[in-house]
């Protein structure tokens, strides 16, 4: 079977029997916030680009559901550390479990995120997925500490977009390229993704600049607002299409048309910036 | 270099080497709390097991700083979890750097110990230690649940302390024998670890039964006091005398004396209790 050939459903299941090792409120509270799924676009970013490297079905789910667990523990923890009491139309899994359950949730999921990297042959992608993770948390840190910061700069924002979220967008990527023995392409995957990470962040603060003001969260426009930018949404939008145009540079350059989903989720952000340049791209 | 040679100074300077990955708050607050180091019984265990083995030193420090890592993850995320102030006589992660970044603290840590155990070469280890994890935080949950409720059975007692300290006590014992190629001994060592937990846990109730009554925490003699046992503390230390002595027995009979250390371990905590049969043994 090839990669092509696993259906996120597949991906969907293999996750919840790894948090299923032990029965309890962690496993079971783990595996309904699973059920509830999301974009899933890390497994998507994994199958496609696994698939365009001819990585086999076996090593394709393990990095797909990986990475999707990665994306999981995060989004478990960030939700009780911002105090956000809702995902995907839902009680998040501290306002439905509790604190403590939700913090057990979030660590069982990083365990079985590495119990799927073992079904990995390539030499050093556990210690890859380790950076990408001591990036992440460390972008999830700095975002906490800049809130109700003086004055947060545009470079400590863009940092915060890369580590936080740019990381585990990278990682599906380095992994399908580790694994197809391409170790050498995952710096462009890794520009890729973080200009993708960036733009896609500063689309989001658009989207939020009114709560985030409410709630003292960092967020670009208010950023350019305080430096006297005079249409400070429009610089933003333009911020945003300059970074996710370079995405869609680099991903078309990734190996066998590996970067093809990234590409596509930066166009679609794309036409939310209301000008693109950037045409859709058939990967043979 | 064998085993033998690594100090635990080696094992405290890798650790931190491994959450020092990126630099950011919960990079500082990681490399901080393992400064302050503990027993560090688990690398004891770990290190002592492998030199038994004959296991080489690159696998034998390898072992031994992923299961103090994820022992220190587990201390950090129960502290919060607990709202414990309090560990190795300096202010908690939580309640030094606060709640989110001891999260992230957790996290990293729980991340670094697989970083780790990419170094050993023997198939299935990283699974071990993923039913390992999912063990003990399977058992922190029950434990969490336990507080507050009606009647907790000697029963569910026995199988939280078991689940919470057991899991992380055999793992090292685990490791060291499946790399040793003796991964059919596995079981024995989980089982004297487990009693060995079991006894540890009692002993650790009978000193804080009076803290413990005040928050409503599981404690054995709270439980049998509640069934009319007119000697709780007596009975508990019989209870811990039992489950110590068998984890001795089994310990000596895992093989080349790589249970000499948890032996020793058992041991001690034996002279605890009062009445002890078992005497010193000299590991050859």
């Amino acid at each position: 079977m090839s990669a092509e050939k696993i259906t996120l459903d597949a991906v969907t299941e293999r996750m919840r029997a790894l948090v299923d090792y032990e029965p309890g409120a962690a496993a079971t509270a783990s595996m309904d916030h699973l059920a509830t799924r999301g974009s899933m676009s890390r497994a998507r970013l994994a199958l496609s680009a696994c698939g365009a490297l001819g990585v086999d079905a076996r090593q394709s789910l393990a990095i797909a559901v990986a990475c999707e667990l990665l994306h999981n523990a995060s989004l478990v923890h960030d939700d009780l550390q911002d105090q956000d009491r809702e995902r995907r139309g839902m009680p998040s899994v501290w306002a439905r479990h509790g604190a403590s359950t939700a913090i057990c949730v979030g660590d069982l999921m990083i365990s079985a995120a590495y119990a799927s990297l073992a079904e990995i042959q390539a030499p050093g992608t556990i210690q890859v997925a380790h950076k990408a993770i001591s990036r992440a948390i460390a972008g999830q840190c700095a975002d906490l500490a800049a809130r109700g910061a003086a004055r947060p700069s545009q470079s400590s924002h863009e940092e915060i977009s890369r580590n936080k979220a740019g990381a585990l967008f990278a990682l599906p990527l380095q992994l399908a390229l580790m694994t197809a023995g391409l170790a050498t392409e995952c710096a462009m995957a890794r520009d890729a993704s973080n200009h993708f990470a960036i733009g896609y962040q500063i689309l989001d603060d658009i989207d939020d600049v009114n709560s985030d003001a409410r709630n003292g969260e960092l967020n670009i426009v208010t950023i350019l607002r305080a430096r006297c930018d005079r249409d400070p949404v429009g610089s933003a939008q333009h911020l945003a299409r300059r970074h996710l145009e370079m995405a869609c540079e680099l991903a078309v350059q990734l190996p066998q048309g590996s970067g093809a989903t990234l590409h596509e989720l930066a166009r679609l952000l794309l036409l939310r910036t209301g000008q693109s340049s950037i045409s859709q791209v058939v990967f043979v």
